[in-house]
């Protein structure tokens, strides 16, 4: 089968790859539909050591169940289904908890011998856990938009959960990525009054206000931080989703943080340590999120998508096959792209 | 009056000061008759440039308003009042938020003109705002208890507010000093099931377990974070509060938290930037806490204090007079005393 592998920064290639096989009980195999790549993605193509194996990547998608283990009970052959980013049992304390992320059993796709998402099959383990069947039709037009269900739009909705958006709340989201754009929704969705998305590319900020910002801000670095305290009558926002992950996107968060507020966490952080420790402490602000745990948040996501209420896939603008993956990567990371689908 | 001052490291002072008197409509003026040295003022006392003029010392303090200006109402003269380590209206957005310590009108002891609490009397700004009358005199058994509502009972129970201590929860206390033990004594009030002190001197460990931890561990960086670990089946506490402040209790604190936990942080950093970036990210671990907004737990908290359910005043083992203060700053620092009350 093919799948995608980085080798190094910049060296993405679509090969010929040992086909995906049950190998646990727990297991199933699914034949990919729908793939993506994502922000996350592009760290390590930006970065990566060069390695003569090559990484599998890719970890979002929607596929069709082929197969299944012997002790899997809640999918079924002929299941058109959605994975989220990490793979998990759903039954240990922690996805108890909704922190499927940490799940006793779970992991990432890609890693070991478990297949990655963008390619054209994928052993799933935890398959009971981790799989959510959808009740429509493998070429709805809704795929682009439940397929943000398995990263992007529950992610977003982690960084809005993480830094406690309320009705009637303050919000500022810190980056025009596509994580950036669903945290829009996600605030909107749980009810925030003034939604203000810094960013700087007008295509990526006009559909933020589709998707429910109230204000823009361009500016960057101390500039932003006053831009916001001007619109939000000189004290900041209650919560700040922080889409970004680099030092200076942290830096400008805690600045924009009201006293008192919370920043929701949810770039993948690019730094060791957090900046500003004694304004934090002084100002009592809250630092919470990390790594979403996409599978908590599916179930509860996904009637507004399938009811047409709220459509995340617009983050998708521009859909290619598996073979253009490498051209992809590329896309998005010259911005030419916000997002690329993938359709198998 | 007699005030105490601080001229640089080590070197603490009392002296005659200019009388305290009101100077602002909404000032009162309070005669002190009890005040105490804080933990947080040893940051000083052991890292201070020499100054020519001197720093006046002191923030916690109970004493009889002697004066009011003409737009105080809630207090009267002749009233015993407690003082939080902040001053503030009660009034402005962040007040009513409970965030005191964010006062749009409020400050902080010994800074520009407004006297410190280790001194025969202070003028105090905003006194409808910052005081609470106590219903008892001013002799009283309670005093030391009561006292410890100024600050360090109030911060102890802010880091377990901000920590999210819940009914059964566990906890770790990073820190035996006065406020690791008041936080013992909040997280068990806020119904922790398993409270597990971090401290290595035993009269401090020995009142902790008298206010409800339940497990002692003297060891500290790597093999601590293994002892919570074993104690806790293998996955850290829901919740830690970090009563000291140094960048190896944050990262200890890291350490025993479990995923998804929430390390609630009342020690004044004595760094600039958080260590554990990704580590936190990963294991979606919130970091809350700060500057504890004393005024906003008092009345909460009194009860318990006035009807005798609770004692944090325990955490005062030596009484000095208003001449003893430099001496007082010395055995604290030298750890011959947990806290020292000031008698006037």
């Amino acid at each position: 089968m093919l799948a995608t592998l980085m080798y190094g920064a910049g060296d993405v290639r679509v090969e010929q790859v040992p086909d995906a096989r049950i190998s646990e009980p727990t297991d199933a195999l699914v034949r990919i539909t729908r793939s993506c790549i994502c922000g996350s993605d592009l760290w390590p193509y930006k970065s990566m050591d060069a390695e003569a194996h090559g990484r599998r990547m890719g970890h979002e998608f929607i596929g069709i169940v082929e197969d299944t283990g012997s002790d899997v009970s809640r999918v079924r052959r002929g299941d058109l289904v959605v994975a989220p980013f990490v793979y998990s049992d759903g039954n240990c304390e922690f996805c108890r908890d909704g922190l499927h992320t940490s799940c006793l059993h779970g992991g990432f796709w890609g890693s070991d011998d478990v297949d990655g998402g963008q390619g054209e099959a994928v052993r799933v383990p935890q398959a009971d856990g981790t799989l959510v069947v959808l009740p429509v039709a493998p070429d709805d037009a809704l795929m682009p938009s439940l397929l943000t269900l398995s990263d992007v739009f529950a992610t977003g909705h982690h960084a809005a959960v993480s830094a406690r958006v309320r009705p009637g709340a303050t919000v500022a989201v810190v980056g025009d990525g596509a994580v950036g754009l669903c945290g829009v929704m996600a605030a909107r969705r749980l009810g925030a009054e003034q939604i203000i998305i810094l960013g700087r590319h007008r295509t990526r900020t006009d559909l933020a206000c589709d998707f429910g910002a109230t204000d823009v801000v361009a500016e960057r670095g101390e500039e932003a931080v006053e831009r916001v305290h001007a619109l939000t009558g000189g004290h900041g926002v209650h919560s700040v989703l922080e889409c970004v992950g680099l030092e200076a996107a942290f830096a400008t968060a805690l600045g924009i943080a009201r006293p008192g507020g919370t920043i929701g966490r949810v770039g993948v952080p690019q730094v060791e340590s957090l900046p500003g420790a004694r304004d934090s402490f002084l100002r009592n602000i809250t630092v919470s999120g990390g790594i979403a745990p996409a599978r908590a948040y599916i179930e509860e996501l996904m009637p507004d998508v399938l009811e047409g209420r709220l459509e995340p896939g617009r983050v998708f603008d521009r859909s290619i096959a598996i073979e253009g993956v490498p051209d992809g990567y590329r896309a998005m990371d010259d911005r030419e792209a916000i997002k690329v689908l993938v359709e198998l």
